[in-house]
């Protein structure tokens, strides 16, 4: 796979700018099956979703839960990654492996405020 | 500490209503300090938070980063929490000891989908 060149910093933070812009909040709880490819797609679609038109970046986590967040300059750019052919089987493959209950928030970033601690 | 009725599910994921509502997205870098109080000051934050009037509930997750998604009813019940002395006082150790750096942005949840798979 080619090394796509992600927007993000190294600490993990999303660059995003100036509002207002878009947010795709996705709340998981996952279904842990044995070689169910869920971490290399997930890598995959992570890759491919930076490529996509109006992408501004994402944020994950996971610990008893797994959220994602994924910043979009507007809603025609978050419509256009859900039909993506390959997000869509992914996303088929999510509802019928890998998640047991999500939660798919899409929300217009109205503020957003940065911390950076000084040297 | 009395124990607060959280109303998340065991899931960890929030019930919220239909939309809208809103998001604060608080995306953060830790500087972990020992002796810090972090651990003790973010639950009671948490139990604190959930007793706000306007709040809907919280997600929370932790690998590289942490983000925590707080829920909200109304831009009002936001500006009020951010007030709350308890809670400025935990913004204002944030900021001095806990991060090295964090991203807050605050949404308007305009669109919101459940999954939960059937037994």
């Amino acid at each position: 796979m080619t090394p796509i060149d992600r927007p993000e910093p190294a600490s993990g933070l999303a660059r995003t700018p100036e509002p207002p812009y878009w947010a795709v909040i996705f709340s998981t709880r996952r279904n842990h099956q044995p070689g169910d490819q869920f971490d290399a797609t997930d890598q995959r679609m992570m890759a491919l979703a930076a490529q996509q038109p109006g992408y501004l970046g994402v944020e994950t986590a996971f610990r008893d839960i797994g959220i994602t967040v994924s910043y979009w300059a507007d809603e025609a750019s978050i419509a256009a990654w859900k039909r993506n052919a390959d997000h869509a089987f992914a996303q088929y493959e999510g509802r019928t492996r890998w998640y047991d209950a999500y939660e798919l928030r899409v929300a217009r970033v109205e503020r957003a405020h940065s911390f950076v601690r000084e040297p």
